[in-house]
C-alpha cells in the first residue's frame, strides 16, 4: 500500500478509516468499492495545509469524485460454464463466485493508476470469477484445471499491491480467476523454542500478532498495508516493514514455504540454514504469483520486546542526516526504526502539525536554525539493557553529526499515526490531486545522487505553467551498505490525461534512479509498473533465467502472466 | 577444509604446518603432494592422547604412509592439441599448463576420500590441463571454447572442498580443465562509506584482511580453510566461518557477483536491497561451478572491532547447554562465536590438554561435578559498550542455565589454535586412523534428536569386534531458529577397504540426520558426496528447477558436471 508522510506530527483523526476499509474490499454487502466523496476538505486537511498545498502546487481544490459503484462498467464473466462447473466440483459452490460485487472487490490493487481507473468507472481488470480454495491440495487442483482449460490465475491476498501486481492481463486474452486465499489464513503451529510459526498465506498481520501475543511472541512486520495485506502477499512481493531496519525484511523472516505450481508442489527452505545448493526459497520469494501460489509459510518470530522507545531528532541538513545514518549503519548502531525526512517532507509535516506542542516544536527548531532541517524518527525495541547501550552509542554518533534531540513525543506521534497515510490519500484523490509514491534503494555512496536525480526527474515531468509538484522524500530503511528512499509526490492532477501524466513522471523517475545507481524497487515489487525495467536490474540473461524457471513450473503460462516478466 | 576438535585447550605446536601447506598445493617446485610421514607420533599426539585413543578405538598405531609423489599414477593428458592451442591463443602459453606437477596439484580436494585416493597413488581425478585466466572476458572465452570443443570445466580456488567439489567426473568422459583463479585475486575497489569491497574470486582471506586493515576494516569470514580457500569458493559453496553466528554466513556477506556462464555473463545483486523479482544472486551462491565461474564479488565489510573477548564456560550436560544456547538465541543474545562441545569432544579436549593450567582446569571441573560436562567457547567482537551490554545479558542467561565461567584463557587458547586441526588430521592419517568430519543443522526443537541419530548411525556403522569409533560433536553456529552440529569421527581404519568403510558410515549418518530433521549440509556444500540426497532436501521438482536453470546457462553441460545435481 502506498505510503504518505503524515503531513503532521500531531496527527489526523480516523475520519477516513471507513473509506479505506471499503476500498480494501472490507465494505460488507453493499459497500464494496464505494468511495464516499467528502465535499469538504476541512475534515481531512487543516486550513493551513490546504492553503500551503494550493500555493505550492498551483492546485485548485475541486471535487473529483469517483464514479458510483453502480455505474462501474464490468463485462460479463468469460469463464466457460464447463470450467465453472469443474471448479464447483473441486471446491464447492461457496468457493466459486462470479457475482458483480465479488468480482469488483477483486479488481486491481491500490496504485494511483489502479485507483484512477476504478474511480473513472473502469473495472476491466476485474477477474471473471473468484475462487476460494481451502488447502494446498485445492490450489494444486485449481492450477491443474486452469492449465487444462486455459484460464489465467491471479493470487489474491490483501489486494494492496501498489505496482499493478493484480493486473490479470494476458496477451492471449484468456479468462481470469482470482484465487482468494482468505480461507487459508490459519496459524497452524507455533514452535516456541525454534521461534518459528507455520501459517496460511491468507493470514493478516493483526491476526498473526494476536496469536503470537498469547505466547509472548511477536512477528514485527509492519508495512503501511499491515491491516489488510497477507503473509503470502508479503512473500510474493519481498515486502519490507517500518521496523525492517531492525527486524529484517520479510524475506529475512521466511524460513520456509510451500509453493503450489501447475507442475507440482515445492517445499522450500531448511531452517536454520543449509549449504545444499542454490537457494530455491529465494526464487519463490518475489515471484509475484508468476510461478504459482504460496500455500503455506514458516515464519521467524521473536519474543515481544520488553521495552520500546521512539524519539524524534533533527538535522540541519539532508546531507548531514545521511552522513550520520551512514556512520550509524557501518558500526551496526542503526535503531530498529529509522526514518529521515528531507527538508520538503519535514517542512510539510511541521507546517501541517496542529496543537500547542507542534507550535512549540516549530519555534524551537527555528531558534536553533533547524527551521529548514530534516526530521529523524528513530525507534528501539528489545531488552532494556541492550536498548540502553545501543541508544547511548547511537546518541554519541547522532550528536557528533550535529543532530538535536526532539524527544519522545515526536516519536510517539509517528507511531500513533503510522498506518494513517493511505486513508488520507483516498481523500486527497477526491479533490483534484495526483498523489502517488515510489521507492528505491542505493548504497550510501550513491544515495545522494539518486535522491537528486529522482527529484529532478519528477519536477521536470510534473511542472507546467503555474503548476509544480511537491516531492517529499524520506529514508525508510537502513542497511550497513545503504538505505532506501521513499518518495511521495503531490501535484495538481491533469483532469484530461491523468494516467498519462503519471506514466510520464514515473518513467522519468525510474530512468533517472536506475541511471544514478538506485534499485528498481526496494519493497514494492515489480508488478506491471516496473517490468519494462527489470532487464536493466538483472540483465537480459537474468530475465531469461526467470523465464526458463517459469516455463518449467508453469508451461501453459497461466500464473499471473501480466506481471514481473516483460513480454 | 575439515575441522577437528583441537584435542587440547593448551594446544599443538605448528609442527605439521609444512605438511598441510604442501597438501594444499603450496609446496613449491618439488613438494607438491608430498606428505612426509612422521614415523613417530610423539611429535603430534601427547602420550596420554595416543594411549587414550588406542584404548577408546581399539586402534593400533601403525605406519600408513602415502605413496611417494613420483609413484602416483597419472594418465596422459587427453586435451586435444587443437584445443590446447586455442587456449594458448586466448590466454597465452603461461596460462595453460599440462605438466604432471601442476595437474597433480589440482587433483581433488581435501575430503577423507580425496586424501585416501591420493595417498594410495590414485590421481584419476586430476584435470587434463590447468588454465589460469586473468579476467571475466578470459573466463567467458574459455567457457565458449570448452562448450564448442566438449571440454569439462572445474573451477579451482583454494582446492579445499571436503565434499568432492572438484571431482571433474563426467558421464561422457570428456577431457577436463581446471580453471585456476589465482591470477584473479585482486582487491579492485573499497567503498568505505558503503562498507563494500570488490574483489577477484581467487582472493584469499589473509590478503583480503591485509588490504582492509589499511582502511580500519575487516571481513571476518574465518572458516578453518581460511589460509587457503578463496572468495569465489566460499560463494560457490555457501561457506560459513567460525564467527558466522555474529558476522553472518558467507551468503549474507555477498552483495553482488559476476557469474560467467557458457551462455553469457550475469551481474547479480543490487545492494543494499531490492524487491525486483526472485533472488537470482541466491541461485549463483551455492552453484558449485555447475552454472559457470564466479569472476568478481562485491562483499560486505565492517569496521575492525574495537574490542574482542573470548571465554570458556562449562555446562554439566549437553541438554542443558543446548537449552541455554536456545534461550540466548531467541533473545538475540548469542555471542559472535559460539562453540559448544558435547561430552565426548570435551573429554577428548581436556584429556589431551597439556600444561599446568590444563591440569588445574580439569581438577576444578571435577570438583564442581562438571567432569563429564560440555565446554562452551564464546566470543564477542565490536564496540566496547555494546559488547559489555551483550556480554552482561548473556552472562545472566548462561548462569540461569547452570553454566560455570572458566575464564578468558580457555577462550584465547581456542583462538590461538583455531586453524590447527586440518594439519593434525594429515598426521593422523599416517598412523592407521580414519579421520573425517560431517556437519548438519536443525531447528532447536529437532537438534537433540538429530544429534542422537547421527551418533547412533556412526557408531552402528563403524563398530566391529574390538573396534569402535570416537564421535565428537559441537555446535558451531547458532541462529534464532536453530544451530549447526559439527561431527568429527575417529576410528581404526579398515586397511583393506578404507573407502567402503567411510562410505557406509557416511551413508548411515546422512540417512539418519535427514530422517531426524537435519539439513543435508550446513556449510560444506553438496559436491559429489551429498548429491544422492539433494532431492530429499529440495524435492524432485526442486532438483528439476536447478537442472532447467543449468540447461539454460550451460547447454553443453561442461560446467563441473560431477557435482551437486544427481545424474
Amino acid at each position: 500500500m502506498a505510503e504518505l508522510p503524515e503531513l503532521t506530527v500531531q496527527g489526523w483523526g480516523p475520519s477516513a478509516a471507513r473509506v479505506a476499509r471499503v476500498t480494501a474490499g472490507e465494505g460488507g454487502e453493499d459497500g464494496v468499492l464505494e468511495l464516499t466523496p467528502d465535499p469538504d476538505l476541512r475534515a481531512v486537511l487543516p486550513k493551513a495545509a490546504r492553503r500551503h498545498l494550493a500555493r505550492e502546487l498551483g492546485w485548485t481544490p475541486r471535487a473529483t469524485p469517483p464514479v458510483p459503484v453502480r455505474e462501474i462498467r464490468l463485462a460479463p464473466s468469460r469463464l466457460p460454464a464447463l470450467t465453472r462447473a469443474r471448479f464447483v466440483a473441486l471446491l464447492g459452490e461457496d468457493a466459486v463466485a462470479d457475482d458483480r460485487q465479488t468480482r469488483l472487490a477483486h479488481a486491481g490493487g491500490k496504485s494511483y493508476l489502479d485507483l484512477l481507473r476504478r474511480r473513472s468507472g473502469d473495472a476491466s481488470d476485474a477477474p471473471d470469477a473468484v475462487l476460494s480454495p481451502g488447502s494446498t491440495e485445492d490450489v494444486v487442483a485449481v492450477l491443474r484445471t486452469c492449465s487444462e482449460h486455459g484460464v489465467v490465475v491471479v493470487p489474491f491476498g490483501g489486494g494492496t499491491s501498489v505496482v499493478g501486481g493484480l493486473a490479470g492481463t494476458d496477451v492471449d486474452d484468456r479468462p481470469v480467476v482470482a484465487v482468494d486465499l482468505r480461507r487459508m489464513s490459519a496459524v497452524h503451529a507455533i514452535d516456541v523454542p525454534s521461534s518459528l510459526v507455520t501459517v496460511g498465506p491468507g493470514l493478516r498481520g493483526p491476526a498473526l500478532e494476536e496469536a503470537l501475543a498469547a505466547e509472548g511472541l511477536t512477528f514485527g512486520h509492519l508495512p503501511q498495508s499491515w491491516e489488510f495485506a497477507t503473509m503470502g502477499g508479503y512473500a510474493a512481493t519481498r515486502s519490507a516493514g517500518q521496523s525492517s531496519t531492525g527486524v529484517g525484511r520479510f524475506d529475512d523472516l521466511v524460513a520456509g514455504l510451500t509453493l503450489a505450481t501447475p507442475s507440482g508442489v515445492l517445499e522450500l527452505g531448511s531452517p536454520p540454514a543449509s549449504a545444499a545448493g542454490p537457494d530455491l526459497l529465494g526464487l519463490a520469494l518475489g515471484s509475484e504469483g508468476t510461478l504459482g501460489v504460496i500455500t503455506e509459510l514458516r515464519l521467524r518470530v521473536r519474543p515481544a520486546p520488553r521495552t520500546t522507545r521512539y524519539e524524534g531528532w533533527s538535522f540541519r541538513s539532508w546531507a548531514g542526516g545521511l552522513a550520520t545514518l551512514q556512520r550509524l549503519a557501518r558500526h551496526d548502531l542503526l535503531p530498529d526504526v529509522v526514518r529521515l525526512s528531507d527538508p520538503d517532507e519535514t517542512r510539510a509535516n511541521l507546517r501541517n502539525a496542529a496543537g500547542v506542542g507542534a507550535r512549540a516544536l516549530r519555534g524551537s527548531l527555528r531558534a536553533r536554525r533547524h527551521g529548514d532541517g530534516c526530521l529523524l524518527v528513530v525507534g528501539w525495541e528489545g531488552l532494556p539493557t541492550i536498548v540502553r547501550a545501543r541508544r547511548s552509542a547511537a546518541y554519541s554518533v547522532l550528536r557528533d553529526g550535529g543532530a538535536v534531540r526532539l524527544g519522545r513525543r515526536v516519536g510517539e506521534s509517528w507511531v500513533h499515526h503510522r498506518f494513517a497515510a493511505p486513508y488520507l490519500r483516498d481523500r486527497l484523490l477526491d479533490t483534484g490531486l495526483l498523489v502517488e509514491t515510489l521507492e528505491t534503494a542505493a548504497t550510501w555512496t550513491a544515495l545522494p545522487a539518486v535522491y537528486d536525480a529522482v527529484r529532478k526527474a519528477l519536477r521536470g515531468a510534473l511542472t507546467a505553467p503555474g503548476r509544480r509538484p511537491l516531492v517529499m522524500t524520506h529514508v525508510s530503511h537502513g542497511y550497513p551498505t545503504g538505505a532506501s528512499l521513499y518518495v511521495t509526490v503531490l501535484a495538481d492532477r491533469d483532469d484530461d490525461l491523468p494516467i498519462q501524466q503519471w506514466l510520464t513522471a514515473k518513467r522519468a523517475a525510474t530512468d533517472a534512479l536506475l541511471a544514478a545507481g538506485g534499485t528498481l524497487t526496494h519493497h514494492h515489487a515489480v508488478g506491471v509498473d516496473h517490468r519494462p525495467w527489470l532487464a536493466q536490474e538483472v540483465g537480459p540473461l537474468g530475465v531469461d533465467v526467470l523465464r526458463t524457471v517459469k516455463q518449467r513450473l508453469d508451461p501453459q503460462g497461466i500464473c499471473n502472466p501480466g506481471v514481473l516478466l516483460p513480454d
